[in-house]
């Protein structure tokens, strides 16, 4: 009985000015998912672990046999498989929980079919999983999922998808409030028309991203991590970001944003140093909210989604 | 008796997907100022040849006197200077007319002065004198009149300039039909809000054009070269812009965008060898419309403005 394990890992999206069209991996967070080639044909969901029980098992609702029978329906193969998933990473808290489960369930299937596709071409099945789990089919989670490192989703139609270096040392703190948001919330305060002086701002500001990511400038990315588009409407949203804000770029961060559609917030940084005073700044504000604080640490993920040796 | 001469390259501004961020600079177009120390203090336009008079001569008028004047100012400096302009491109083309004479004045005062600055600092002085000119204080001509290649400009407050890579091989054909444009009009037509996802696309594609310089990625330079917030509303005011753009992409060209406000239009390619089809297939349309057509092939200049060795 062939079976396989793939890993892939958490995602930020909405990269601040790459609102919509960048996002980037995590390395230290993610989901597993182990695949068993079965006889006969039909996805099975035998079990999700870490979930707390709210991940639906039917095949018709899961991320994971969803992106697989995309990918079988692409193939024209009626292959069966037992999936088991594991939830390395929080449910809804925007650091693309489905993405991740996507992306390991199509790592473990291209591997048990004998890789007929290249790993870029897996990313309209995870497209297709990424709609039915929240209603769009966006891909800035799914694209650094499968593909690692910062990642520039240009255009939809055909997916236009650019890998970008990542700097050396550029390090990623996850703050993660408890608190619920809704992403229908997220989606209906944002203007379905803005000014042309902020989409300006904004271009300006995502093209200084890029030159900065290809020239390892941490000042420019800095001064280029400005959101003029979706931040402002969204903050009001998010209890205490101002204050977290303030207090994360005071003690040292390049920058800080609400990662996909919140609640959690990314905080990069140079280097790995201040990460403890991050949380512990954080912390003092979520207290005095009456709110709870996980905080994770990350470098930047370069691999993307892959297969675990066992 | 001090003399000293500089050239400053034509610019192409609002390159397309980077309207009002971007500009680049051309090899083989540009304005020449010979600047001679004077014993007393006072600025004096002595002569301009090449605007069939139609540049003011008054120091408080001329676009090198007073980029000048800004720097002397800075300096606190009384030196005086007679000023001749020599017009190497044409006047309201879209060309960066008046960039490059404010750059020419001040790489030629910088050196007459002992360069009391960096290059990269003469910038403001030019942007004073844009201003002075066109109404606005834009950097996207003088930046890469003064810097050469591609010049992002991220911000304004304080000016935030970053040079980018110009991919080998780069070039531009200029396409200058006879008519006048009103640059006024040309801002008036512009939406004051515009669609959230045009702003989107919009940074996906300026996105996509700064990777493809660093990656010196043609295709992806080529897919990138889509401007979705000025040209649809501009290309009204341009007779045959859509007829000319479609043939200049059905005979190679990477992309085709309004230079500056217009009414010139650059054309990028890969190398040189299409020029001459460029020329023909646009000077059949411009015919048909009864216009007359100058044309002008040009790499990228990567150098900027700098002094002419006599």
């Amino acid at each position: 009985m062939k079976r396989v394990k793939a890993f892939a890992p958490a995602t930020v999206a909405n990269v601040s000015c790459g609102f919509d069209i960048l996002g980037f991996a995590l390395d230290s967070l993610g989901d597993t998912v182990e695949l068993v080639a079965k006889e006969s044909p039909g996805l099975t969901v035998k079990s999700i672990k870490g979930d707390g029980g709210k991940l639906p098992l039917e095949e018709d609702k899961n991320t994971c046999s969803i992106a697989i029978q995309a990918m079988l329906d692409a193939m024209g193969s009626k292959q069966g498989f037992d999936i088991y998933l594991e939830k390395g990473l929080p449910l809804g808290s925007g650091m693309g929980s489905s993405a991740a489960s996507a992306v390991a369930a199509l790592v473990a299937a291209n591997e048990l079919l004998g890789n007929p596709f290249d790993k870029k071409d897996l990313l309209p099945f995870a497209i297709v999983a990424e709609k039915a789990a929240c209603g769009a089919a966006h891909a800035d989670n799914v694209a650094p999922s499968l593909l690692g490192g910062f990642v520039l989703i240009r255009d939809y139609f055909p997916p236009d998808v650019i890998k970008l270096p990542v700097p050396e040392g550029l390090c990623c703190t996850l703050l993660h409030p408890h608190y619920q948001l809704n992403t229908s919330d997220s989606r209906s305060v944002l203007r379905e028309r803005i000014p042309l002086k902020d989409a300006i701002t904004q271009s300006g500001n995502v093209a200084g991203l890029i030159a900065g990511l290809f020239q390892s400038d941490f000042e420019l990315i800095s001064r280029s991590l400005k959101d003029v588009i979706a931040e402002p409407y969204r903050a009001s949203l998010l209890p205490g970001f101002e204050t977290v804000k303030s207090a994360m770029l005071r003690a040292g961060a390049l920058g800080m944003g609400i990662s996909g559609s919140g609640p959690t917030l990314f905080v990069l940084s140079k280097g790995a140093h201040l990460h403890e005073k991050f949380g512990s700044e954080a912390k003092k504000i979520y207290d005095q909210l009456g709110l709870g604080l996980d905080m994770y640490f990350s470098k930047i993920n370069t691999q993307g989604g892959g297969l675990i040796q066992s």
